[in-house]
């Protein structure tokens, strides 16, 4: 992280979710200088946890001991459908968000501009920007989490469609049972490859009887289960653990191919929590499926990479949104 | 279609797949004057493809009692890859054309400036201009036929992506079966809704001795099936084709929920040959199903609907693409 002096400029980025806040402080050269993480607390008031960003802003600002008065804009990735323009979470089902005026409320609480978009296009921006030096023409930003979304960048400019919606790849089905049309159970790539998935197939295979290492240190229910103990767990070789994770990093390739295929995009770039995790064991297995699944032809000098910056893409993104909102204002 | 006199510009359209070549004669303002179809010969020549693709459009003037120096420009619609600032067919596989320079090649038989893309961006561009009047800044046009394409307009604009095959939505997987993942079979769009994929089931569904109407007119081998015999059954009450028929419509609606969840377009339009047959039986369920599929909220307000150019809709784009390359040429 960079160093800076208490006259400089600087920028925050906040990522937030249903469970945490994140927040970074950025040099304008857009250099991390530090972060602070706190809990969401979504079940409390929308005022609460307006309240809270704020809150998690000043705490940040003051661990690198800077000075508020520094502070020159602050950029958000709200969870949901989001008004970029008007910076308004306009629906965030995650934490029962609607038409919340995040961009006005938080200019009341901290007095700087600030620039609101969606995480999941904070995240693809910051990957855009920070990691490819914005080379990429069309760019489509996977991550993979609790659930799975994408961010759509085409001819250089985030793309949100007609509702600010767009990139729900994790409501892609991409397994319909063909059996009873009417009524047709389906599912989703996010019900065959996020890491609820994953946790959710090994529960039940230990409810079976199968054995896996993991139960010995998180006992048989597995409660506090997080994708680091697959990772410990794959290097241990529990083949039970590695079978699971490897199933679905093939239905992340076939949800890469049907990307591949649709919109051909110059690059697809794979990222959040469970590809920190377990990039190792995922990321190889999921490129080699989407080249599979993909056209051949179409998946061509396609480039497929897995992101770098980890969890932090989304305030990485959200300081290239508070740093682009100062900049066109 | 429109009356024109013999010292009138016009444009004609060329819509040309590994079947037919259609051209159509337009006037200035887009107007219908005639149609003229030949069959492709694909199996021949690159070149004497191409004579035929001239030959369509001189026969397409005559065939209006109007003059070849009245032609202005040619706008075509061919199937592939297609890089349009060039002209040039880079991969065809329907017609095994490679590295075709289609423009120029036009450009020296008809010598007047032609301007070329892909078949189902052409008919895209047509729904969009001449039935929406340009109106939709997101539009997705599906067109089912014996294959199913894409052509995307995002922000006014085509969209073509890295290898310029941006719409290859017929292979997009929407049945991956997961008992053994690691050879994972898959059924696409294609497999599950196409005119191929009805009219495959309706040929086993007879195999495996089930009964319908079809093979009182055309034999047990169903040899000669069109889309058309299919709208004829159905209005006769044969239960078995309706079923299939309306199989496919229930996985082309998942289709098109894949498309409203990842791109959130204001407008989807739903054409191709199958469509143009079997409107009435298909569009509804179409329709029903892609928001049934789709996330709540995100389909709200997204307009769905059936193209009313039927088979025209690619001249109709081609005569757009020639218009607008006089205009910025």
């Amino acid at each position: 992280m960079a160093d800076i002096d208490k006259k400089s400029d600087i920028l925050v980025g906040v990522d937030f979710g249903g469970t945490k806040i994140l927040s970074g402080v950025f040099t304008p050269k857009l250099e991390l200088v530090g972060t602070v993480k706190i809990s969401t607390k979504a079940h409390r008031s929308v005022d609460a946890v307006i309240d809270r960003i704020a809150r998690c802003v000043r705490d940040a600002i003051d661990e690198c001991d800077l000075n508020l008065k520094q502070l020159k804009a602050v950029g958000v990735g709200a969870p949901g459908a989001v008004d970029s323009g008007e910076g308004v979470v306009i629906n965030g089902p995650n934490i029962g968000w609607e038409n919340v005026p995040l961009k006005k409320e938080l200019e009341k609480r901290l007095e700087v501009p600030v620039f609101v978009d969606n995480d999941c296009n904070a995240c693809t921006i910051g990957v855009h920007e920070v990691e490819l030096g914005g080379q990429a023409r069309d760019l489509v930003g996977v991550f993979l989490g609790t659930g799975i979304g994408a961010g759509l960048i085409f001819n250089g400019k985030m793309y949100s469609g007609y509702n600010r919606t767009a990139g729900e790849i994790g409501h892609m089905i991409i397994r319909a049972e063909g059996k009873s049309d009417k009524d047709n159970p389906a599912e989703t790539f996010e019900e065959l490859a996020s890491r609820t998935a994953i946790f959710r197939r090994i529960k039940q295979a230990v409810k079976d009887g199968k054995k896996t290492l993991l139960t010995e240190t998180l006992g048989e229910e597995l409660d506090n289960l997080r994708s680091g103990d697959l990772r410990k767990a794959i290097r241990k070789g529990d083949k039970l653990v590695e079978g699971i994770v490897e199933q679905a990093a093939v239905y992340a390739g076939i949800g890469l191919a049907n990307v591949i295929n649709l919109l051909n995009p110059e690059v697809i770039v794979v990222g959040g929590g469970l590809i920190e995790a377990l990039e190792n064991t995922m990321f190889d297995l999921i490129e080699k499926n989407a080249r599979k699944f993909a056209l051949p032809g179409v998946a061509k000098g396609i480039k497929i990479i897995p992101s770098k910056l980890g969890d932090k893409a989304g305030i990485y993104g959200a300081g290239v949104i508070a740093s682009r909102g100062i900049k066109s204002a």
